[in-house]
């Protein structure tokens, strides 16, 4: 490909909301073009980019006995309202009508319509199990897209579904299915992609992961043990804390007038936020029904944990009736009266000495203690974790905070999809069952751009040989000079033939434009053809990532140049 | 890929509602299954065919300088806006408001995507011409989805367009993208496809052409002349016939009580109807103003070529007043005293004693010759031409009329899309002058069932090896006995080492189930290895075609299998 004539403006200026480097470097850079709000075109070299990357994926679950297939964007609502999602999911989901008034839908993800493609008679165990999955467009109504392609509306999917008879047989592909995410994260030239244990929502608490590259600008918070090896994302992580005695003392009432968050009360009454108790008001959604959570007073509530735990979906309480009995600013776990539910978090378990509300207004208690002034039958945890906090694995205070991009994710499904939308098999005895399904998503542009994200310098991306646009960059600098522009070509022709994937520049344009424009390019392996290695008998060599620069003699160079190219993709796929 | 947990149930039962032999024959295969009314999913033999014609047509793209890219399917209604194609388009359109309250609509086509992309700063001539192509899934709400693959509301498409900056540099892409076609189609084993002259509406009259397999099935008309090769679609072919005086008569009223048709008044007054001039009588869509035509007794109008000349949306009239001056059924040019537009075919020209309406009910005219009764200031041609018509090219009565499936199509656009979005280059002279664009489309999936509705026979598809899901299909019967079972598995891994593509019948089936499944996957190359077969020391090598059987020697069949797949393989591809 010769760069003249390429699509794509590249320029120097950091565009204007832009706010991530992937995202400044890949608009400089030209591969991409907003359409409307989180709606790109791609250019060529985002296009190879992905298609390189949709390669890797596709060997991956072929190899893992994936079945390719290619499910419509466009459904008819009529398996959503099966599957019960058409009135759970709301505006994030694009609807329309068609002409004949129909109901469709665009498809956000594809659990209903494999379940479609593969239901009818039941079938034998026999059957089972096997994995279908697709590279499709995938619409969803983000409130919130931003930095480029890292959250966008539209986008390309890899998204495979696995079907099952046991709990046993799914687990067992699961584990290939998360060992295959591994190999494609590797071969993408990102190998330090981590698998954290996720929150897979209220299907029932079933297993799921989120692969996860860490790098601050990363949206989710990553939780992990650099002792054990212990990793979680926020929402599905333990908070395990510890609670010793600071001396046991009798309950008393204390005047605190007007001091009603923890701040002010532990100031006012000289305690540390630990030693306090306090109380999170949540409400039902559908009924409004209170509930409140009592929590140590340094820590917050995770509302993933307190949705999964209740059951349902809750808000925090946005108005406190007179009638409910709550009094606000004092709430406390002893005397209390109030038409709610009452939950205890297991941060409280164990400490004495507590400070706690009164239920009355302007008045606290101090010296409170668990079990002793208050019965409690049971404790759950709906604590947010923290730095420092104790690794629910190995015991130890050392767990960790961190920021990721969710690169992919894996669940087991369970017989959600299957049973509501009758995909039975027919097992030994006779019987019908469920099928048993997982489910395996990568986004494919997302990845693209977080492996910009920790794969680039002030200049641009530095993209690995794998995935690459092209793996070698030519520049014929002044090729008005007839020897060179002939080197170059012939250069050009023959790394072709020997398939090397090279992007040619003989523009008349400055050495300045010419490297910036191939830094933001950012292709692995760049060179040099210029009057004065040709009077060296020789082109220039290096690597983007500035690892190498030689000189490889002018005739020569087809194969030492392909030479290099060969053990730098050998490098990143030779990965067992 | 081994046959027993593939995706697709297969079946021998004729399913209902299928009216051509590649729907029946791709959904008894289980190639596909309904989601919704003209949209399907494809399982693994049908992606795999479509990827495979995805990947030929990729290559010939990008060997005429195709920048691969991908536009969003779904976009802003902004840009159509520009276009003035949001309002001209109907309810073929999908249109859905995002949660933000914007207009989005699916992509029918990326023309606006396409001039979005690149419009921006005016370039310089020197940065033209290019050519940016991409496969994406298009949306169009057909009002009649059928015939399987062959005409769906949901598709992918390979749609390119070229920007040029001058009529001449366009037109030299247009032949080299031409040829490209022919070779795509060669390549996926139609080389009969064959390009005809299009109608390109009203544009501007540029010129296009379609890309025809020629079949019974087909929704199009084909125009062809054996004789000198001239080739056009029936919107645009023209129509040329000779008249020969049938001897001067003068002019003369007649009685023709209550006869009103053609086919009345001839038999009445015992002449053909080819010597008769007859009125169609249109009306223009906005103004519902007449148009009445004057064309020979024995032809019809062609309304896309009516509608072209007159340069408006036009249809049969639905009403004709009495303030109108028309006197229906016995419309006549001479003494026409009616408020409408009026069109004399060159179909008469030349003619002479012919019948004419004579204005007044209840009476025609005979004698009738244009030019002497009445003056003719010029003849249009919007007659339907006919088996046997004078070839506009050669001049002999030689036009055949077939019918095809429009496989691809190539459009010159010119400006219209870069004028009404401002897309410019700066001229050599300093001067911005408009973009000239060429479009260029082929649908994947419907092409892949045409290959189909031309390929087949009873029993199933007979793909070409080029595109074919896999290249051998290798059948182990009575697995159940070890050798048979061991000598099939090791041709299966070897095949696979040596890179042939695979499919395996492992499965303890008949013989009738074994062939009749894999008759309905269509694998070019057949391989059985049996108790008889390993008996004679050998597998049996077949093609799907019939085209020839023979025993290979155990030891030696992964080799001469290899050799028969290659030339195969060669066959096609050799078209040079």
């Amino acid at each position: 490909m010769k760069i003249a004539n390429m699509v794509g403006d590249r320029f120097r200026e950091t565009p204007a909301d832009c706010q991530i480097a992937s995202q400044i470097l890949m608009i400089r850079g030209g591969y991409m073009k907003q359409v409307a709000n989180g709606i790109y075109t791609l250019t060529m070299p985002a296009r190879r980019i992905v298609r390189k990357i949709e390669q890797i994926i596709r060997e991956e679950m072929d190899a893992i006995d994936g079945q390719e297939v290619l499910f419509p964007v466009v459904m008819s609502a009529d398996i959503w309202h099966e599957s019960g999602r058409y009135e759970k999911i709301g505006s994030e989901m694009a609807r329309f009508k068609d002409r004949g008034g129909n109901d469709m839908v665009l498809g956000m993800t594809h659990e209903e319509a494999s379940v479609h493609l593969v239901r009818g008679t039941a079938k034998p165990e026999s059957a089972y199990p096997f994995m279908i999955y697709q590279f499709q467009t995938k619409f969803r109504d983000e409130p919130r897209a931003r930095g480029g392609l890292i959250r966008v509306r539209e986008f390309t999917m890899k998204d495979g579904y696995s079907f099952h008879t046991s709990q046993e047989d799914l687990e067992k592909y699961y584990d290939r299915a998360y060992r295959a995410y591994e190999r494609i994260y590797a071969r993408c030239g990102v190998p330090e992609v981590i698998a954290v244990k996720s929150d897979s929502g209220m299907m029932g608490g079933s297993i799921s992961h989120e692969f996860m590259l860490l790098t601050d600008i990363g949206e989710d918070t990553i939780v992990t043990c650099p002792e054990c090896g212990y990793r979680s994302n926020m929402e599905a992580a333990d908070c395990v804390v510890e609670n010793e005695s600071i001396g046991e003392q009798p309950l008393t009432k204390v005047a605190t007038p007007e001091q009603k968050t923890i701040e002010e009360v532990s100031a006012f009454l000289g305690v540390k936020p630990e030693n306090t108790c306090k109380a999170v008001v949540y409400q039902e959604n559908l009924t409004d029904k209170y509930i409140i959570v009592f929590i140590r007073g340094d820590l917050e509530v995770n509302e993933t944990k307190l949705r999964n735990f209740v059951g349902c979906e809750i808000h925090p309480a946005t108005e406190i009736t007179a009638e409910s009995g709550i009094v606000k600013g004092f709430i406390g776990p002893v005397n209390l009266n109030a038409k709610a539910r009452v939950l205890f978090d297991k941060s409280i378990e164990g400490a004495d000495n507590m400070v706690i509300g009164a239920n009355e207004e302007g008045y606290h208690c101090k010296g409170f203690k668990p079990g002793r002034d208050i019965k409690v039958d049971s404790y759950c945890d709906v604590a947010k974790t923290y730095a420092g906090a104790i690794c629910p694995c190995c015991g130890k205070k050392t767990i960790n905070i961190s920021r990721g991009i969710e690169v992919g994710n894996i669940f087991q499904l369970g017989t959600k999809y299957s049973h509501s939308m009758g995909l039975q098999f027919q097992s030994r005895d006779g019987s019908l069952k469920d099928v048993i399904m997982g489910c395996y998503g990568i986004g494919l542009g997302r990845l693209c751009a977080s492996v910009c994200e920790v794969r680039h310098d002030d200049y641009g991306p530095i993209w690995p040989i794998t995935i690459a646009p092209w793996q070698v960059h030519l520049c014929a600098m002044r090729p008005d000079k007839p020897e060179v522009k002939e080197a170059a070509d012939k250069l050009y022709e023959t790394l072709q033939k020997m398939g090397v994937e090279v992007l040619y520049d003989d523009r008349a344009v400055s050495a300045g434009v010419m490297f910036s424009d191939a830094d933001l390019l950012g292709v692995p392996v760049r060179v040099v053809v210029s009057p004065k290695t040709l009077g060296r008998g020789a082109v220039e060599v290096s690597a983007r990532d500035k690892s190498f620069r030689e000189d490889a003699a002018l005739e020569a160079a087809p194969e030492r140049i392909a030479a290099i190219v060969k053990e730098m993709l050998d490098k990143v796929n030779n990965i067992d």
